[in-house]
């Protein structure tokens, strides 16, 4: 039923996150973050005690013992769940088709439809996309993006870890495991901030630890739509890295140095004179950038702020929404997470041809 | 009237906290960050519009004109507030004299009182507590610690901004500007990692930006009580500093390194070892900092984060006694608030006294 | 004529150096840094008057108008040089058939014959190869080695610049700019340290600046002959870098990083324990980086120093040679610029197919 | 006698610096190291067989066991010594008295007399001090300076550690420890820098190793003569430490940060604006950092490079006066060694009487 949302917190509804999950978790944090929304309702995990006893702990109104169960009765409900709009994580879909198909069902639907490739939530990653389109760095070049972990260099998925056995099987994870998992939000972030396309790639992707059926690392060479050049590589069995994505990008005129474990930093490097130390929370930062920021420089905003960015922007929009405005965006939508599916499959592809090029488009 | 508060999230009032406050924004986040407790009332601002308007951008169900007014009237409410207990802002009082009446009222009442002294919230200088109980680093030598701003190196209370100008205000602030507001963080955090107690200062205070009436800016030889050496500055026209808290540790066997700006890491130095850089979220952490941790290794969290888990530990506590535990505390008190006033005023009686030894006792 | 040496420093002439060039001075410097030999004839440059200039400006003894004339002359001599051994920079010949033929040469006439890899005399760097022959990393899986810099992204051969003139003239430099250049450097680095030779290489070669006959970027994958996977990028065109040469190693127990902008620094990584910031000049660095480190922690040593470690040990075996012992080795030789001469041929070969695998044997 | 010294590298006689001495070893690296001295005679060691022993190590030319019988011996040859001319390393005299002498005998004899406060030698710190007098961080209102390291925190000088022992050794270091070998770096350090000399100074000098005769740790407050403020601490006890010397000075309009173990970078951070990172090499440095200067940006220069710029001025100015010019400058000279002497002398004073203020004329 239709609702006004304009004088109160959106009610959210959770589809999985049960106790054990980590992204669950941060979903939950990140959509009340801001004060713009509250989860009330979900239907937290397939086995129905374990749903019950996360939406407790929780302090949820309503637990349900499946998302379908979830919508019906929330649907009904004077103070049901405002979220027919959905904000989903990535991998968006299990395969292919299935993004496709989601595509259109959000496109026939109308629907805000948001995917948490949460690292475009950080103020300095927006900053750096600022500059980019200002013309700041010149005709981009060289792109260098990297996202290495080691959490997975041991058959973690063979000593009960619940987050390792899914992300290793196949039949849950789909045809890529360290790519799908990681690699795309490095594709994600590259074309977020150098608004521009990969063009073709070389992908040589790697299960180092004995007995996994996906991949756990990659290296890629990249083409880009411009003729620039670029690589990309992702693992998770690079020891004694912990959650290691970063970017440099290097164009005609300066280059770009972003890590996502210092992520209020941004280094900006114009050819011939001194590196600039870019802080967020500082009055030269861009619009966009301060949209995103919530303190004064040098109080440290952080992973669950970024990906609270991503709510606030959906929500906004909802709410713009319910209120006739048109939605005004700014955050990752279905089209990326379609886009995170095919560079999926065209790493796969090239990687299995023997590394050699493909196209992406 | 008395509440059962276990099967939901505890219902806060927050005193302050209006449009154009920083910290009172931050309270509101921290306080529900972990979705243990929601903000539905306020007295936000002495202004009852101003208190009102921000009432309602926050969604908040009461707003009151004063935290009297507040107090009387969600004390008879059924669904009214439960924070009858405190999570108080630091300094904690204008002077000494209140600071002594509050802690005895707080003996007198049994209450639960936190002090947003926020920086003990970081798990890495949790860490650092643990390492320095344990005895890792042996007999503590010497102590450094510094917090450079440069927020106030222009007469900005000149120009209207809100901050600078209570700040700068002996009316509003007290006898101490710079030590106050920063210079006591400083204190409390020295206290709380080494575990030992100043014994001694000898402080140069100064006024750099013409007209002000109160310090920006202070140097101090420190004797702790044990035999320990240290050095205390603040600085508030530190140029290009943003929130520069930091503090080094020397013993007998080895040394720590910690700096807000990058929370999440602790330098641990073993004399004639390598040093080792410790990150919160590894299995390596002390329990206290694992408690204070949300994420995984490499997902950065920041200022919020800390700042809740003060009120983590203070909901925690509400609950326990609220069900008939006994509080197990972790998070400064109304102790902290008076040592901190106590610091504050043997500064500035060194300091007046051309910069001369005084004990703090 | 046969010298004893055993008394005195070595007697060196220099080929090439004369004023204008960088690295002719750096060999200056390096090869009597020690104190163990001293420069003391030379043929600095193909033009006699600035050979003649360019000796006088060091105080040689002797300055000829070519390196023929040079040898012939101090062989007469009865305080003649006596470096008929040779310290050679790299690359070291103008095309892969003079490297197989020097190979030859040196292998007949018995030579000391040392390669100014000077990258490798970083006592970090030998200590990174110590640590991987201990077994500390474990079985070698992936690495990411880069080589970046920024001064050739504008056309500057075209400004009169020297430097940039040679390097991208097919007529001087041969069939490679960046990776003839210092890709070599890259690769020559990954095999010291890993002592794993590339069994293959994917390289995709470009020139961003326009008109320049030879490429100014590559990017490589790699496959190493145990299996491990690597990445080699190389740039002179990436805004805002300097001489960015940097390596990390990962394997199935830790990893390495280093980087030659802070050389005297090694991080080791074991997995799930912190970080180890290992630093020259410390009783825990291992027996190969002592001898190549000359102060104790803390005083930094540079580029110059690890140069003329290099030096150092090819004058430690000429000495050794002169008194009858067998030489001990540890600097690059004629073997290392032949394999950097294959590396350059099979990179070109592989982008001139259109960036395909090619093997390096 | 009279030489012409235009044609050719000076001869040089040094003093001390036998086998096992750290610094001596550095003074002949860094006199010969641009080519522009040779050392060829010296009196080594006060032991003669060490002395013998030492300078055969280095192939010196002739070997003395005394400085005095160096001094006769070497006037009277023709191929004898050319540094009548002194360089000299710090402290420069055992007491004060001998230092004023010192003063008195160079102003009297008109010699050149160059003191090795090496760090001011670093390009880094010449260009920090260019950036000041321009005017580039506004009027000094606050001043850091640290010299901490770890060295002598354990009782070094009873296991037969020759550096530990004459430096902890009344009788060989006198009235000062830490203070005189460090905490004079320091000070000259801030003066050159700041171009402000310390007005008065309130010192807290402590001996944490038992047993140890002098000091081994200082805080310092400091006023300078414009009324700016200041900090200096100096350790041999700060566990963990290598040679960590740094400076940090605040403006009216900027800040200044520098470390010397990552000598080639200097940060200045303008109020309000990006931090910038400057690194030597650069087209954009002072002409006085480029002096200073060998290698492009990214080669890094250490330790050596810095002490050879002293001897590089220092020489400079010898070859100006022998051929009727005037000398320049740029280096260290005996008003430095004297200011180290008194700064010495006011910081024990300050400390003896219980850590109060004391002026320094």
């Amino acid at each position: 039923m239709p609702r006004n949302v304009s004088k109160r917190r959106l009610r959210a509804g959770i589809v999985g996150g049960g106790q054990g999950s980590f992204i669950g978790a941060v979903h939950h944090v990140a959509a009340e973050l801001d004060g713009q929304a509250e989860v009330i309702a979900g239907a937290m995990s397939t086995d129905p005690q374990r749903a019950r006893a996360s939406a407790e702990a929780w302090y949820l109104k309503r637990s349900y013992d499946s998302f379908q169960e979830m919508a019906e009765a929330e649907a009904k409900l004077e103070d049901g769940i405002d979220f027919v709009n959905v904000v989903c994580d990535k991998p968006m879909t299990f395969n292919l088709e299935q993004a496709q198909e989601l595509v259109s069902l959000v496109e026939h639907k109308n629907l805000i439809f948001a995917l948490t490739h949460n690292y475009t939530g950080y103020p300095a990653v927006r900053h750096a996309r600022a500059l980019v389109r200002q013309g700041a760095i010149g005709e981009i070049r060289k792109v260098l993006v990297e996202y290495i972990q080691d959490w997975l260099m041991e058959p973690e998925e063979k000593s009960g870890n619940k987050q390792a056995s899914w992300r290793t099987d196949p039949g849950r994870s789909g045809i890529a495991g360290c790519v799908g998992d990681i690699g795309t939000h490095g594709e994600n972030l590259l074309e977020f901030i150098s608004g521009l396309k990969i063009k073709s790639l070389c992908a040589d992707l790697t299960t180092f630890v004995e007995g996994r059926p996906l991949d756990d690392d990659a290296n890629m060479l990249l083409r880009l739509e411009n003729g620039g050049k670029g690589i990309l590589t992702c693992s998770q069995i690079a020891a004694g890295e912990e959650n290691g994505l970063s970017i440099r990008i290097y164009g005609s005129k300066a280059g770009l140095e972003w890590h996502q474990q210092e992520p209020n930093t941004l280094l900006f490097k114009p050819h011939g004179q001194p590196q600039q130390i870019l802080r967020t929370g500082f009055g030269y930062m861009s619009d966009d950038a301060k949209a995103a920021t919530r303190t004064p420089a040098g109080h440290p905003e952080g992973f669950y702020e970024a990906f609270a960015n991503i709510y606030k922007m959906a929500i906004a929009d909802i709410r713009r929404v319910e209120s006739g405005q048109k939605p005004e965006g700014g955050y990752p939508t279905v089209y990326d997470g379609l886009r995170g599916m095919q560079f999926i499959y065209k790493a796969v592809e090239s990687s299995q041809k023997g590394a050699v090029w493909v196209d992406m488009d």
